[in-house]
């Protein structure tokens, strides 16, 4: 029997457990909930456990667990390969924009409508029914590379005990790729593969003048006002091309490959529809020489967040504000570092602040890397295979503009990201009704059996 | 007898009737003290009716009661002059800054302590005793002008009801001149007159971007952001040499002549010292080409006043916000119209706003004119010499940045304004412990007495 026959023989059971496991309201940013997401941990430790995996645990942090489960390659010397994904799940309100009960999950033609379907309990879930296809498929007793799966429980509220987690469990977690299955795909016509996310850098810079706000009467023209040199030096801080002129800023930038631009430009993009979910923006707007993907999956930014300073309330207040104030995000492409970007950013404050005006940046944190597996990397080869041999057609690529924790599994783990998801951006994720295709997660279980043989070889 | 000599023989009785007025708290901007703003009113009606004054009201405002008071010339053909004061005084918070009780008056050596002593009983007081100085001196019984004293009750609270008042009384207002005591000359040793005041009009301007806030790794650096368009407009609204870039903007401005620049120059002004007043800040800054005073007094600005947009709260939000709002002041000189300057702002915001982003201005009112009397003009020159017969030395010139009802006398009155003033920016109006220097009060008693013989032929 083959992984694609035994899929079709065991999705009615697939689908019954997986339902079983959506029922539980494990909603990490609920505190009402905390029971449920430890519920829901067990339940998925109890599954894989009975499925055969020899090791399973429960991890504690200092929030809500995640699930470990390890399952050992018969060869002790095949590549080891840790699966990300998360167990809990978004809040449900408004809840009377359902149509049917978050937790009660519902088949309605080819989708599976429940809170968690696509994101992220469908996508975890379809490595179980691969892995059994792929065993079941080749008579083996062990996958052909070490699989080390751990599924996080809070996810949807940040993940933040997630990089504590990491150092804790790393010589355990220990691995030559971690697969993520908490994305999506271009469309279920298009099936796709990220190989990037782009870094961040924050800041905050206060500009001060006069120690108390003046009348503008009295000394209106002839002293520095702070949000005069506020609006000079954030008007700076882009080129009329539209690139950001800090400078050394694109100095690690990895440039987009021919081959990458070739590939973005088959995805179908209807750029109209796009603007409208960016909240209706009216005209795109970047760097110039780059496409509306490209400069979001691909090209670092520098992007005012808030500003603030002098009267703000209603009325007038005629005064020249003694402060002023910014909050700056830096997105990230490979291989920006976050500290030389938050060094030049300082520098570049210090030399643009004019006579009069003292200027102080604050920035929290060290920033978050880019991750970025280029196509023709051994990781993703094998993702490209295991995914067309799944879907029986070419696989194009993408990129994501944010990164959650996976910027994290990169760079503790310091190993390339793979990325194997068959999510929609039509799922609705994060909002009422979510559903998963269920055509699609069986195709994403066969993916997965297929990833473990691509990977065995590419990653020898 | 002289009007020096009486006004010597005269100060002990007017030091202790003033001392009376100071006693009432007249504060307009506290309810608590409504009715001691409408004993003040009385009690000033009082004594011009006892002095001699023919007409004297209390003219009732929605608000709190100005004082009226009118004394005929003989001459029918006389001119007619308005005089304004205020008789309202300001808050003494906090009261344990106080050496004495601020409506305790205390003499001390050469000053008079108390809250209005300069700001501004003690300067109304003074055409008191400077009137009954000049006929007693003459032996007339009736000043050389018509004098209308016009002396308000709520200048410390916006003057709220005086526009109204003014025009609800314009035709009895009617003269050819109104003298201004609400000052303050240059210092004790530098008489000075005061020839304008900056006018000015305000605007608020909202740049809209996306429908919603977005998120800034699945858009930015495709979309425009409303806080980049806000800050390249506001930087582009001064050019590198410090001035306004409106088109147009200071077509109707009357140059500084070299006479006034040359007189400014003759003040022994302290640049570092007055940074120091000017909350300490830490370098003059403006149009280029002026000094300081020049900036301040005789030339027009635009200033941002507020900012703000996006994410303003603590800790970071990548957002591309959907809204960016700005408030914006421009101080205006002669002859500039705050109506023209408004439809200038109006239509450069529109050139100026990039594809993608909707821009609003919303203007509040109709703005105040700059008000101006040039040195040469008949007013300015017979209170010039009013001064320096006063005073024995040359009178020097200053204008004030800033205006309040001042704007609205010579509007609505449609007469040129003569400031006739021996405050000193030493005084600590609005401040606790205020004072009054006596001597210069007397001063201005002599100067006044001056002022109507010498604006009776200048105005003829």
């Amino acid at each position: 029997m083959d992984v694609a026959a035994y899929i079709q023989d065991n999705k009615a059971e697939f689908f019954a457990d997986l339902k079983e496991w959506l029922a539980i309201p494990s909603i990490s940013g609920h505190p009402g909930h905390t029971e449920d997401v430890r519920r829901s941990a067990h339940w998925l430790s109890e599954y894989l456990r009975t499925m055969g995996f020899p090791t399973v645990e429960v991890w504690e942090t200092r929030g809500l667990p995640a699930v470990f489960a390890e399952w050992p390659a018969a060869d002790p010397d095949a590549p080891a390969v840790v699966v990300y994904g998360h167990h809990d799940v978004q809040p449900v309100e408004p809840l009377d924009e359902w149509e049917t009960d978050p937790f009660t999950p519902v088949e309605k033609g080819d989708q599976l409508i429940a809170r968690g379907a696509s994101d992220d309990k469908g996508q975890v879930f379809f490595h179980t029914l691969g892995l059994r296809a792929l065993l079941a498929a080749t008579g083996a007793t062990a996958p052909p590379v070490t699989i080390k799966l751990l599924v996080e429980g809070e996810e949807e509220s940040g993940s933040v005990h997630f990089a504590e987690l990491l150092r804790e469990h790393r010589d355990r977690l220990a691995c030559d790729a971690v697969v993520i299955s908490d994305t999506t795909m271009w469309s279920a016509d298009v099936p796709s593969i990220c190989t990037g996310m782009r870094g961040l850098t924050e800041a905050e810079v206060s500009l001060y003048g006069p120690d108390t706000d003046l009348h503008s009467g009295s000394f209106g023209g002839a002293v520095p006002n702070p949000l005069h040199a506020l609006a000079e030096l954030l008007a700076a801080l882009h080129d009329d091309d539209g690139r950001v002129t800090l400078p050394g800023f694109y100095d690690d930038v990895v440039p987009i490959t021919d081959e990458e631009r070739e590939l973005f430009a088959r995805l179908p993009f209807d750029e109209d529809a796009w603007l409208r979910t960016a909240g209706n923006s009216r005209a795109a707007y970047g760097e110039k020489g780059y496409t509306t993907l490209e400069r979001v999956w691909a090209r670092p930014t520098a992007e005012v967040n808030g500003m603030w300073g002098g009267h703000t309330g209603p009325g007038g207040k005629t005064i020249i504000p003694r402060e002023a104030h910014a909050k700056i995000s830096f997105r990230l492409v490979a291989n920006q570092e976050p500290r030389k970007v938050q060094e030049a950013f300082r520098a570049w404050v210090a030399d643009n602040t004019p006579p009069g005006i003292r200027a102080e940046v604050k920035i929290p944190g060290g920033g978050v890397r880019p991750c970025f597996s280029p196509i023709d990397s051994p990781g993703v080869q094998a993702a490209r295979r295991a995914m067309e041999r799944a879907f029986g057609k070419p696989v194009l690529f993408t990129r994501e503009g944010g990164s959650g924790p996976e910027a994290d599994l990169a760079d503790i783990l310091e190993a390339p990201l793979v990325f194997l998801a068959v999510g929609l951006d039509d799922d609705r994720i994060h909002a009422p009704n979510e559903k998963v295709e269920m055509p699609l997660l069986l195709k994403g279980a066969e993916a997965s059996a297929y990833l473990w043989e691509e990977l065995a070889t590419a990653l020898r």
